[in-house]
C-alpha cells in the first residue's frame, strides 16, 4: 500500500538493532486518516469473506481494528495481556513472546465473544517473529471460529514471522512489507 | 446519552462491590456503532474548542477515542502504562492508582507529541476514583498544552473521581452517570 509506504519513509526512524519507530503515526500517536485508508484496503482484500469481527491485541492494534472494522461493519474484540478483575467466566488463552519488552505473557480472550459462530479477522500493526499472532491464530483455531486471514500493516519481512505464519496455511496481508533496512542504507520494502 | 444509558441497562452486568461489566459492548467486545456515536456527542459537546489532539491511555480508552478522532479530524495520543524499548528521548510521566487491577503504574506521553502549541481533548472509558484522568491532566498541564476538558463513557458519580476533577477547575462530559447501582436493585442513572 503506496500510502502506508509513503509514511514509513517519510516519518519512520530507524534505530540500531532492526527497531523501526513509527510512533508519530502508527503505535504512540495514531493518523486516523492513515487507518481509514489502511480499513478500506483490508476490505478490498478480503471482501467477500463476510467478517462478522475483528479480533486484535492490546494495546496498538486497536485503533486500526476500531477503523476498519467501521468497513467490515463488525465488532472489535481485543486480546488482553492479563487477567483482570473484571473478566470472569471462562477465557481462550495463548502465550506469547514479547521480543520488544523481553518477557512472555498470557493474553486471554472472553469465550463470550469469540464462538463457532464467528468469522474472524485479525488485524494487528505489526508482523515480526509472528509470536503474537501465533498466539491469536491458537486462541481462534480453539474457539471453534473460521479463520479468514491477518491483516498486518507492517510486515518486517527479513524477519521469519509471515513465512512462519503462512507456511501454517493462514493469509496474511500486509500492507507494507520491509525486505530490508538499516540506519545506513535506509528502508527498502518488498515489490 | 441515551443510546448509552440503553446499551448499559441492556447489556451491562452488575457485580458485588461497584463493579460493572460492560465489556460485550465497551471494553474487551467494542461496539463500534456504538462509538461513532459517543463520538458525535463529544464533538456536539465540545464543538469550537478548536481540538487538536484526542489524548487516551491504553488500552480500552483508545477504540473509542479513534472513533471520536475522527468526528474532530485530528490525531489520537495514546499514554502507555510502560516504558518500552521503542519509545526513546523525553517523555511526559504521571503516577496512576489503578483501583481495578490493584497497583500503581507511570504513564507516559512522548515529548514529541504533546506541545504547548496543542488543544487537547481527553476521552476515556470509565470515570471513578479519577486517577487515571488526574495522571493525564497532570501530563497535558505539564507539557503546556490547552486542555478543553474530558470526555467520559460511563462515570460513576457514586465515586469521588468527578467531583474531585470538577473541582479542579475541568470541564467534565460523562456521556452516562450512574448514581447508584446494586446487584439487588439495578442501575439508577442521574437525570
Amino acid at each position: 500500500m503506496k500510502l502506508l509506504e509513503d509514511y514509513i519513509r517519510k516519518y519512520g526512524v530507524i534505530r540500531e538493532g532492526g527497531v523501526l519507530k513509527v510512533d508519530s503515526f502508527l503505535n504512540h500517536q495514531m493518523d486516523i486518516k492513515l487507518f481509514r485508508e489502511m480499513g478500506r484496503e483490508w476490505k478490498r482484500l478480503f471482501d467477500g469473506e463476510d467478517i462478522n469481527k475483528i479480533l486484535t491485541i492490546e494495546a496498538s492494534g486497536i485503533g486500526m481494528a476500531c477503523i476498519a472494522a467501521e468497513e467490515f461493519g463488525c465488532p472489535v474484540v481485543f486480546a488482553k495481556k492479563s487477567r483482570t478483575k473484571n473478566i470472569a467466566g471462562d477465557v481462550w488463552t495463548a502465550k506469547v513472546e514479547s521480543f520488544t519488552h523481553g518477557r512472555t505473557y498470557d493474553v486471554i480472550v472472553s469465550k463470550d465473544f469469540l464462538t463457532e459462530k464467528d468469522r474472524v479477522l485479525i488485524i494487528d500493526d505489526f508482523l515480526a517473529m509472528g509470536s503474537a499472532l501465533n498466539g491469536l491464530i491458537r486462541i481462534i483455531k480453539d474457539s471453534g471460529a473460521y479463520l479468514a486471514g491477518a491483516g498486518i500493516a507492517i510486515e518486517k519481512a527479513f524477519q521469519p514471522g509471515g513465512k512462519l505464519i503462512r507456511d501454517m496455511g493462514v493469509r496474511v496481508e500486509s500492507l507494507a512489507r520491509i525486505a530490508d533496512m538499516s540506519v545506513e542504507n535506509g528502508i527498502t520494502f518488498m515489490d
